[in-house]
């Protein structure tokens, strides 16, 4: 498991302290959340389409329907993806010093597509990933459904990492002004499970939905830490 | 207060009964969450930065400092900006029909650089979006400050939101399949407060931190609803 070499690209410009090339912190962070946002070229003009990613080995995947534009743009030219985490408000003595804690990945390539012999495989990672073992007690896909659908392959090569933690940092004179500083520290919980009316009697939730918290903790990255 | 005219840009391609184009429902997403992600160009090459927005009147507003190559950049060409927030994870009986209910704006434009006189005032809308009063409380700005901070502004003029709420939808057969179906809802919650240690010992916490979550849920859109 390389660490990613810095080009012209990926070279952080501001607060470069905060960055990492090493793939141990992106591959927590990618793997800490599905959410995701790609920018591609329709006519040369970026778009963003938010989405979910799930990461194997050296590649995150992303998916959809066979018949999308966003992904048939993705695939004839470079992309950027990029994670976001808001961990904290970072509340300083002067506006200029308010600030945010984060974790963050960005990566810069060509996507590839998926080969139809693949999909079933990456897209059971990408269920179990989110829900450990689910997969298994799922309706299979049907032929068609994999037919229908689209897996985009971006390998982790180009990139970089970058996060804030910690308190505000104040101008020195401000430290003696009576205002308030500190953090507040944020996190993605869950806030209700609601079972489908729909369900048969006889079933129950699963662990992999009551631990959906605790799991996605275990991937590596607790945000508000 | 006009809703936005579909462009061939902006009109939704998949899942169309999702969209909406009403100023009402893209202004209280935009108001929802600061958390943003910005696409831009470099050398005709997508970037995406994730940022703070803030939106007063028909603008959506981002910073950065002066020196700032996405800002910079931002200015040169048109870009799209998006912010995503995920409700809940939709879990169906089949891979298929997995979902994820979110809301979620996409606004493409030209930005223009706030002018100097107008720095001030928006900062100041910045904060108290956030934190209503704090701006008041706080070390003024100081001229150099201002000088080293850029503001961008987009016309909120084409777009669309796009959102996705309830249960998950299977296909009629797999309703008599024994699988848990339904929401896991998910919220960003306050996790922890820390004072900064160097707080005065006279300081105490202003109820704009200490109400910082139920301010969020009035400004229009309550996450895991």
């Amino acid at each position: 498991m390389e660490d990613l070499h810095i080009t012209d690209r990926s070279q952080l410009r501001r607060a470069h302290e905060r960055g990492a090339f090493d793939r141990k912190t992106i591959n927590a962070i990618l793997d800490a959340s599905p959410k995701c946002s790609i920018a591609y070229l329709i006519d040369g003009r970026p778009y963003i389409t938010p989405t979910f990613h799930w990461r194997e080995g050296d590649f995150v995947y992303w998916h959809g329907s066979s018949a999308s534009r966003f992904l048939r743009h993705a695939l004839q030219h470079e992309v950027c993806f990029n994670t976001f985490i808001l961990v904290g408000y970072v509340m300083a003595r002067s506006g200029m010093h308010h600030s945010a804690n984060y974790s963050s990945v960005t990566l810069f390539g060509k996507p590839q597509l998926v080969s139809d012999e693949e999909k079933e495989a990456k897209l059971t990672s990408f269920i179990d990933m989110l829900w450990p073992g689910r997969s298994d007690i799922l309706r299979p896909n049907s032929s068609q459904e994999l037919k229908a659908t689209k897996i985009l392959a971006l390998r982790i090569e180009e990139g970089s990492a970058k996060q804030r933690t910690g308190g505000p940092n104040d101008d020195e004179a401000d430290y003696e002004l009576p205002i308030w500083a500190g953090v507040i520290s944020v996190k993605e919980e869950v806030s209700m499970i609601t079972d489908d009316p729909k369900n048969l009697p006889s079933v129950t939730r699963p662990d992999h939905v009551n631990h959906f918290h605790d799991q996605k903790n275990r991937a590596g990255l607790t945000a508000g830490q």
